[in-house]
């Protein structure tokens, strides 16, 4: 596959030209843009410029609001609500973000409910600039049925992923952002597409039948990592990304999207709690290092994330390589 | 293997007796025992009667303070601190509930952070609880280490629980509680006792070795559930039930206990949401019952938690059957 070469200012403005052009207003356009490149800095393409064609294409659908206002609620002490109005997540998560640090300051624990919005992307940025601001964050949301609950055979619950940032000691903190299913559903596309087998832990057939065969568990429905477990997870997950904060289901998503192939539109949850005031304000950094060290004494291990901020430091100055096919796709998408 | 067979308040009354008469004072005996029988009519033996000679020792070893007088702190509007007063848990989980529900009725969102206290056992009990009130709840606690970190081969993390509750509309509450390793610890020590094999995905021998020998994995390390996955969240689940709330690491706890081989001391992190609070107070257990129903829609699902409320009814009239050699070794305790 031929690639064009971009620095990352070059794929920004790339991105933000080609929002603007189609229905996106400057701040939203903006919002989507930098979590776009913020993704493709940390070599997570799944979530950066290969997802801008369908991110337009929810605009120009008319489903998604690209001129959205995001309203910031407070529902009770520690419960702050942003409405996304029915734009992309990156701009609500933006506008909440202060708020909700100085909650979870002030309240020690501050909860986030993030409303009426379309596709929760990856959720490590999120948690990862609670963490810069001191805090130790949680985030969950859900998307589109694809996992089977425990014992069952048929897809239900979103891949559902949770996020979760620590702090560290002069250092970008400790990041993790997994779904609870066996394998990411992009991971089983991309085996589908180069004719790769799946391990049997990854999903079942469409008849629960075990199978190896990705096509066949795009099919059918992917299970939670380490079976049931992993399924109670999604379950919980779900709770707290719907019925909790009064957003859909990952079925209730699915038939609002109707069989359109457009992002999900749904809810998240972040939790965040303040170190400081938890009874060990001069203490819990240099614990935590106690455990990462711990961990790190041991050979074959590193801590979650640290290929990120590896990878951000190299495409900082070296730049990112963007498959030609979807360089072209995406300057197609300038009148 | 024979049986006693007794009803609840019998079992009740054995405990009580000996636990009074081996250094706990009423409140303290009360707290513990009625723990423990809760445990024995959700047929949950390991959390059961099984534990009481091993409590018994915690404290006529001088280890663990049979008159413990736990206090409540509040550390910060929606973070309250429990200190156990080197007791067992119970008594601090029982005097921390009430000041929790009214913190997380009022916040929306609330914190209690358990600490100075031994051996956190199952972890259903309190979040049930919680949801018996009307809140959402996820409790989490570490131990002494027994699970490799991802990628690692020695035991560092506890097999680090967390428990889940949600409130249901006329019905016991969703409540699951699991392990962050594959197996339960006291699964595989049966498995030994037994003289059967474990999965590989149960852990690894001292060397790092593949195996299915339970010995020798009580000898190497556990793993996580679902391979690096269930790793992270033990990760996770050890920073918030440990340098968050000022207490023990895995790996302190062991030191700490220096090859006693009694009960652990450690913390215990509690986070209570109440969903009346969250934007849909009239809607969200109507929700969380949608969700329910579509799991329960599929063929050979149930909810986690069911077996124990099935377990309870028929505890309640049938009573319990203990070994007789456990029976023995309980009556010997009586001076």
């Amino acid at each position: 596959m031929s690639h064009v070469h971009m620095t990352l200012p070059e794929a920004h403005s790339l991105a933000l030209t080609v929002l603007s052009a189609n229905g996106l207003d400057e701040t939203n356009a903006r919002a989507v843009a930098d979590r776009m490149i913020q993704a493709e800095a940390d070599i997570c393409h799944s979530h950066g410029l290969f997802r801008l064609p369908w991110y337009v294409s929810g605009v120009t659908s008319g489903r998604v609001n690209g001129q959205a206002k995001p309203k910031v609620d407070q529902l009770a002490p520690a419960v702050i609500r942003v409405d996304g109005d029915n734009g992309y997540a990156p701009l609500a998560q933006r506008i909440a973000h202060k708020p909700l640090v100085e909650c979870a300051r002030k309240n020690g624990i501050a909860a986030l409910a993030i409303t009426n919005m379309y596709h929760i992307a990856a959720m490590w940025p999120e948690v990862e600039a609670l963490a810069d601001d001191g805090l130790c964050a949680i985030a969950v949301t859900a998307a589109y049925p694809y996992v089977a609950p425990a014992g069952g055979l048929k897809a239900l619950f979103g891949t559902n992923p949770m996020g979760f940032a620590w702090p560290r000691k002069g250092q970008p903190p400790m990041v993790f952002d997994q779904a609870s299913s066996s394998m990411a559903r992009g991971e089983i596309m991309i085996a589908a597409r180069d004719g790769h087998n799946v391990p049997e832990t990854a999903g079942i057939g469409p008849n629960g039948e075990a199978t190896t065969d990705p096509n066949v568990v795009l099919a059918g429905a992917q299970l939670g990592f380490g079976g049931y477990k992993g399924a109670s997870l999604a379950m919980m997950i779900e709770l707290l990304a719907g019925p909790l904060i009064g957003q859909f289901l990952s079925l209730e998503s699915a038939q609002d999207d109707a069989g359109r192939g457009g992002p999900p539109k749904g809810g998240e949850l972040i939790i965040a709690l303040d170190p400081a005031k938890f009874g060990d304000a001069h203490g819990f950094l240099d614990h935590g290092e106690k455990l990462f060290a711990a961990v790190l004494s041991q050979e074959g291990t590193r801590l979650p994330g640290v290929r990120r901020f590896e990878s951000r430091k190299q495409t900082l100055t070296e730049g990112i390589h963007v498959p030609k096919s979807l360089h072209q796709d995406i300057l197609a998408l300038i009148p």
